[in-house]
């Protein structure tokens, strides 16, 4: 085509900084900032279970609230991130659960659904944090579930079932990692685990500092290593946690569990690497609980400011954001009252697992609905609807599901919270969807567009410059 | 840290080159391949209403029943293409509908959901290939639903509603596009049309090649403007397509219809612009059609290849891939079975909007039972299964949707087949998910990683270096 032609054809103003640069901004800057750079440290983040209707639900609230984006995607908006999908299918299914994903990355190779890194021919896979912890680098984890559980272990342990946690916190005393926080007090408490050892005594005299709240943990020394459980199990919801003075006052938030980790690892000359999972959006997710998925979704996203606010500030840390599966496939479902249901969550005060333990099999219809609206904010369901949910406590039906022990309505709840939180969802279980990817920082220049879950393994090694070979 | 320290402190071997380049690859390459390059042509194309569950099974169908990925999703794994998430509310909602979504990118501005490109102010907003028209372009539409439908629209005319779609039949004869192809002959046939006005005529007067199946469109000359309807409304869906060697003969698939709109394009001097949709992905969600989605999905990644070979060779066209919005969000659920499951979808031969079009209130249980069991492989489905389905045809209950006049149970089927396809649906309607969008050639290295859609508008200019003064 002839210049001439084509300002003949049309009303065309082509001038020559236009054609040089016709977007008047700089094209993908990753591959120079990075260029050459070793990733010293690295940050692993994982919102365990999020599909995609949950980071953009997050971030839709940001918006509407804070009239910000959420921190992970204004990493998008002001494109300081690559992105990609990642394939995190199983040895054994094309939907993983979270041991087996997290050990596709924490062992570089897919086991089966249940296995932390026990192939499915027998053979043991190195975690990479004992890796990077023989490499000479400090490694740890934090979770808001317990630190026993398969998201944390998939990173530090093999062994054949994800349901041995007592074990898990014996493997973890042998291992002498620098920082362990979470939930799972039960899992080293003497007095509930099989074989009633104490484990805190174990790790103390191993030289950890132990802390069970909020003001220990703060007070911990940085020279020592540090395990820290703030309650028997999982740490409550984020909506929950924000609604009571004492929790909040005794357990911290997933951001200020980052902030203290990083704080004890980043003087260490070697670096440090670590695991921070969100995994009560996962359990969340299996609840169908959507102020339970939401806020808990909101409070990973404030960790992951924590942890690129530093990665910036130190310019050689590498921060992995993700998740292992979707779970439930949530969305916003289009209707006339959308926008208003969906701003409503605003005034959530509780979640559905607040809601449905606190309810009695001697409960009245009105204390439920009562109950429910308390919650939900000015929320009123029906009389037929809390009948149902009473129903289940009287017996007369039930509910199953992975968190689910007492059975409870969850279900139930969720579908007649859809008329007026406009939240839909598939199931109660993960699935297959390929998962979101981000990276931050030295490394993140060679991250493709679509990954396989093992793929990171190597990935991260290769970023540290630490050699493969343990 | 010192490098003696740093090998002090653990077996590792940290090499020149392993320091200056530790992937063994180049990073991301698009920044420098299309540096100063200009996008002569622009190829949009949209899977309406795809979620990240539909691009996720279409991708596992590939690998799994191929042994390949799918053509999206290898331009992911070969790192050719950006991608990022994009934004795409209306003036009325967080959930768009394909109207207000189409405008958005069409006329660069976000306007109530069911209008094409007038504000809620009734400012009207210049369609994009009006702009690239009168800027010497060729420029056209290719769709598997009505030409005249709103994805198609968006890009090409402004009126306040969606649905006056004989209306807007008339306006594309004034505009004198290139090439529009699709379904929607009732649109255009006098017998049909409330002004008995014979739109082909109009187009004959005007210049056009009018073609109503395969054949004529591919006898088309490439000196003359061309219109093609190959069916009433939508065209059919790819699975009852595949499986009719009448309706193969017949109507091109969407792979063959960009190939001929290609070709009747690519030689002119000033280049041209079209718009690629697979509409019924959408209407296969609204439906919880599973055979309907995945295999539109299919047809819609053939011709992604299509437009991405021609890029590839071609060096100077700009192709975008996306969505408008989620919809339904279908997604794999965890089971023992569900690899068995997903994979039967291998052998589904016909659509549900064939089963339930072809089920009469006079059938058998018998009957019922069998025409399932034609169309979804070896699936026996209960007999109370098919009384309930049979109930909808005598009138004891009926169901509504958006592409469901005839109130058939598209929900209640769906539901039995979540046992035997472990596919779930959060509801029939669009979703908020933020969606899926990717670039290859020129321009596509400007791409950010979060996108709003209006940005869209621009960008394709900017990219063409087309002024924006229309
Ligand atoms: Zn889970
Ligand atoms: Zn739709």
């Amino acid at each position: 085509m002839k210049r001439r032609d084509f300002l003949k054809g049309g009303s065309l103003a082509t001038i020559g900084t236009l054609l040089l640069n016709p977007f008047g901004a700089k094209a993908n800057t990753i591959t120079e900032e990075f260029k050459g750079k070793k990733a010293k440290n690295i940050i692993f983040m994982v919102s365990d279970g999020m599909s995609s209707g949950t980071l953009n639900m997050a971030d839709l609230y940001c918006k509407r609230k804070l009239g910000r984006h959420s921190h992970w995607l204004s990493l998008y908006e002001d494109s300081l991130v690559n992105r990609g999908l990642m394939d995190m299918a199983s040895a054994s299914s094309i939907v993983t659960d979270s041991a087996a994903a997290s050990s596709s990355w924490g062992g570089g190779v897919r086991v089966n659904n249940g296995s932390l890194n026990v192939s499915p021919n027998g053979q043991e896979n190195m975690p990479i944090l004992q890796k990077f912890k023989k490499a000479g680098k400090k490694v740890g984890c934090v979770t808001t579930v317990p630190i026993t559980h398969a998201t944390p272990a998939g990173f530090s342990v093999f062994t054949k079932s994800r349901n041995s946690q007592e074990e898990i916190a014996d493997i973890y005393a042998e291992l002498g990692f620098d920082v362990m926080m979470g939930g799972g007090h039960k899992y080293f408490d003497a007095a509930q685990r099989k074989d009633k050892k104490d484990m805190y005594s174990v790790f103390r005299n191993k030289g950890y500092t132990v802390a069970r709240n909020k003001s220990e943990m703060n007070a911990a020394p940085k020279g020592k290593p540090l395990l820290a459980t703030f309650d028997e199990d999982g740490l409550p919801y984020t909506a929950d946690h924000m609604s009571s003075n004492f929790m909040k006052n005794n357990i911290p938030t997933i951001a200020e569990m980052t902030a203290k980790a990083i704080d004890q690892m980043k003087n260490h000359s070697n670096g440090f690497v670590m695991q921070v999972e969100g995994g009560k959006v996962d359990w969340a997710a299996h609840a169908n609980d959507i102020a339970g998925l939401l806020y808990d979704q909101l409070a990973f996203d404030d960790a992951v400011k924590v942890a690129v606010d530093f990665a910036k500030r130190d310019g050689n840390t590498l921060v992995v954001i993700t998740t292992d599966h979707g779970n439930a496939n949530p969305g916003l479902i289009y209707g006339k009252f959308v926008n208003e249901n969906f701003d409503s969550l605003q005034k959530f005060k509780n979640t559905n697992e607040w809601i449905l333990q606190g309810i009695k099999p001697t409960d009245s219809i009105a204390a439920v609905k009562e109950r429910i609206e308390k919650a939900n904010g000015s929320v009123k369901i029906t009389d037929d609807q809390a009948k149902d949910i009473l129903s289940y406590y009287q017996k007369a039906e039930k509910e199953d599901g992975v968190y689910n022990p007492k059975h409870l309505p969850f279900r139930t709840l969720a579908e007649i919270q859809k008329s007026y939180t406009s939240v839909g969802w598939i199931s109660m279980d993960h699935s297959a969807d390929y998962t979101e990817l981000a990276m931050y920082g030295p490394g993140s220049q060679y991250m493709k567009p679509f990954m396989k879950n093992t793929d990171i393994h190597a990935f991260l090694l290769k970023a540290a410059q630490v050699e493969n070979k343990f």
